[in-house]
């Protein structure tokens, strides 16, 4: 077992003498006056509902044996005696997304990943977006059905990975989740009235480290659940785990980090600050806009090539199966090709007369032709239409607008960026060349873009591993600037010189061709 | 509001700035920013369970109000926000005895008692003693059930002080319980199993601070309960208790505390060292033992008068009822007059020729007549038999055995006590000469006996409403030395020493008449 990571349940080795007449100490006393010297002076409790049966089974071990302790941020727990170091010490990492929980089942004493997997968030029935959800919640026992149906499907994820693993649900210990700050608030039962509401205050941003038993968790009966800490109700402690997860807080060179999910969410910063923001700029690249969007799964389109000589489009699907639909990363290689094969102009327009065959009648009007219904899964064409156009238009301007009022807040320029960590699926499937020639991501070198996977999730898993990364997480909320798009004017007109490809300033993207407006 | 005691929950007031774009902090977090520079550094916590009620009724009183905070051993803990300050502020004290529970109600702000009162111990119908009860809860769910009926018990007596005092129970922010070791075994569902057995050893002596709502405790549903601690199986938070409300352990001069109840619990020291045994000499005085034995309650014979030359009797009850019975201080007298008058002899025998016409035959053999069937409420006479009086004789010796041994194990007489407090009913209602009389307490001046009331009740009183008592209740269970009697040799010859009136050495009790044997 790895000590040096001080994970957040620790397993103490204790031999105490046995208790005599000249040695009277009560079990639990004597247990705590046998772990206190390896404590630092931090408090250690024992809640009521553990006091019998730690007290119990130090007695039936001989008093000799393991102590379960968590390391809490304002003192110890003690919450087991164990005769012998457990087989397996499991903690579970979530990432809560607004669209799937993904959960990653690991070995609390070296980090090794046991099981991972996903389920979809059953919440999205009552919404597939944030705000119809924070309306529902508003409606009679709204907040209490989204969160016991989050709390079921974490449940059913929890006992599905257990059971991959080889392991018993009460084998995990802790668990650390990152979600977004309405998800967040849904999962503690807390109102997200005012998240949508200007000034759009939460109602918490830090939690304690709450009872596992006491949310309904089917974990270890004494687990602790640690929430990512968030910012603002547009930045929550999915992206605080993504910091953890980059060590974006730990750099001398400054960095930036992108997480694109329902909102575009950016930090900037190094070791001596922190500057984040949140803008909507995510539907139309998660899947919720374009027509035939989806998200980044088997079938989906996640590339697409385009001859701009001759016009020839070719394209690559997840996991090789027939197309479904098209994913963000296949939207912006294909608006890129368009552009570049001049089927489109810089203002995201079709140009009709230029895109021949691929030309169809789509059931909103004129759309480009993807792959034809002969070639699909569903035996229907996948199309991008003009709404779908227009949306990723919004979606990459507002992007860009979002980076560069970020910028300048601090002063720098994109060239003084060491590295951009693009998180999630997108970070995965992008090709950072294609969203720099219509304008999404700034005109840097590509080596600069670096994809960070599931970093809510990396970043949770971190969390419980190593104790320097839960002070660090404290440190990160303290330190961060927040700052607020809604209300931002900057960003408002920087958002409207971006809705050209790649830019209204093509001085901004030299390497990107420039042709003019027609 | 009395702000220098520190009661353990805190009405704080708060003012806090209005959420804005430019402090966009979450209600909760800018709740415990505003609270945090007025408590020195110590973390602040909020449960789970009241975090949305805590956030809610901030935002709903405008961020201005009261915060309502509890003072633990290892931080504080927010746990709910008033609009104003509320009218009352209650706090429970409880005295959880094996055959009584009492409580007192009072304002945990000034410490004024609201309401006062005591039921049965429902857990009696298992056994009398705590030995038939520590057997019954080893059996299938006996330990369960003793717990829920205490709880039961609790609630039913706080509901009535509640309603007494013109209050609610949710107004009830805080309790404190005072017990023998196993009593608070019983309380909290530990096992009792090892206390009655060598080495004698709890399961826990010093609990962290409880959740009432987890205990099954109706009170606020966020109070905490402080459960006083022990030193030992023999020595429980009730003596803890009776040693905070007699200052014992802040006095400069060597000070005694005797508490009477199942068993005979003896302190001695001062501010710099405290010591402590306790023994079983309780029954025949508690009204466990004498055939006619009661409690100390109305229609008990309290006190009795003996004239040594006419052999008159007179005697007053408690309440001036008709006799039910005889109390431990009625007793006392009765074998002091009785000896004095000299109708017993040195050993504690009848002498029939001299008992004239009080001469009757009891149930067990002759007896004495204390009051004829024409007197009592029963119409049944109460009578002292030979069982009686060698029952009572069996306590004195102990007690006094229990004093001699301790103050032994010191190294001091007992001239060099400043005070002897004496707890409870028996307290109360003893005449400390005639104890002296008969043996049973040392032979000094009576202005040394002070009566003690309910200590334990009064010590978790104070503990709820003072910081330092907090403070200083743990340095006492740190300071105390506990002589474990039920091994000792030395006590054990005492004791036979101790089976004479008042003394096989005689001269220990110079103020008290010596008649020799017969």
């Amino acid at each position: 077992m790895r000590n040096d990571l001080a994970p957040a349940v620790r397993f103490l080795p204790v031999a105490s003498a046995l208790p005599s007449l000249k040695d009277n100490t009560a079990d639990l006393d004597r247990l705590k006056r046998a772990l206190s010297p390896g404590l630092g002076g931090r408090p250690l409790l024992v809640p009521w509902v553990r006091m019998a049966v730690v007290a119990e089974r130090f007695r039936a071990c001989g008093f000799t044996g393991i102590a379960v302790v968590h390391d809490l941020p304002y003192g110890c727990e003690l919450v087991d005696f164990l005769g012998q170091a457990p087989r397996l010490v499991a903690g579970l990492a979530l990432d809560l997304g607004t669209t799937h929980l993904e959960a990653s089942l690991f070995d609390l004493s070296t980090g090794i990943v046991l099981a991972q997997g996903h389920v979809a968030n059953p919440q999205s029935e009552h919404g597939a977006d944030i705000l119809s959800r924070i309306h529902f919640a508003a409606k009679g026992q709204g907040l209490v059905l989204l969160r016991q149906e989050v709390i079921a499907a974490i449940n059913g994820l929890t006992v599905e990975l257990a059971a991959r693993a080889g392991i018993m649900a009460e084998e995990i210990w802790a668990m650390a989740v990152a979600g977004n700050t309405t998800m967040t608030h849904f999962f503690l039962g807390l109102s997200p009235y005012h998240l949508c509401r200007e000034p759009y205050i939460p109602q918490a941003n830090n939690p304690d480290p709450c009872l596992a038993a006491e949310l309904g968790l089917m974990l270890h009966p004494a687990a602790r659940v640690w929430v990512l800490p968030g910012v603002g109700s547009y930045f929550g402690g999915d992206l605080v785990a993504g910091i953890l997860a980059t060590d974006l807080d730990q750099a001398e060179q400054t960095s930036m980090l992108i997480d694109v999910g329902t909102n575009a969410e950016v930090v900037i910063g190094n070791r001596d600050w922190l500057i984040a923001c949140a803008g909507a700029a995510g539907p139309a690249l998660e899947g919720g806009v374009a027509r035939m969007g989806m998200r980044a799964g088997p079938g989906a389109i996640e590339h697409v090539a385009i001859d701009p000589a001759s016009g020839f489009l070719s394209y690559t699907t997840i996991d090789h199966e027939p197309p479904r639909g098209i994913c963000g990363s296949g939207i912006i290689d294909l608006v890129a090709g368009l552009y570049l094969a001049r089927l489109i102009d810089s203002r995201g327009r079709f140009r009709p007369r230029a895109m021949a065959d691929r030309l169809v009648a789509g059931p909103d009007g004129p759309a480009f032709l993807v792959a034809p219904a002969s070639e699909t899964a569903g035996q229907e064409p996948v199309l991008l239409g003009q709404v779908d156009l227009d949306a990723l238009m919004r979606s990459k301007a507002a992007m860009y607008a979002i980076l560069t009022t970020l910028m300048n807040q601090v002063g720098l320029g994109f060239a003084q960026l060491a590295r951009i960590y693009v998180a999630g699926a997108f970070g995965r499937h992008i090709d950072p060349r294609q969203a720099v020639v219509i304008g999404m991501l700034p005109d840097l070198p590509l080596t600069t873009y670096t994809p960070a996977g599931n970093s809510s999730l990396a970043g949770a898993r971190r969390l419980l591993l190593d104790g320097a990364v839960r002070a660090r997480c404290q440190a990160v909320v303290r330190k961060i600037t927040y700052l607020e798009l809604n209300v931002n004017q900057e960003f408002m007109e920087r958002f409207s010189g971006c809705r050209f490809i790649p830019h209204t300033d093509h001085h901004l993207f030299p390497s990107v061709p420039h042709f003019g407006q027609d």
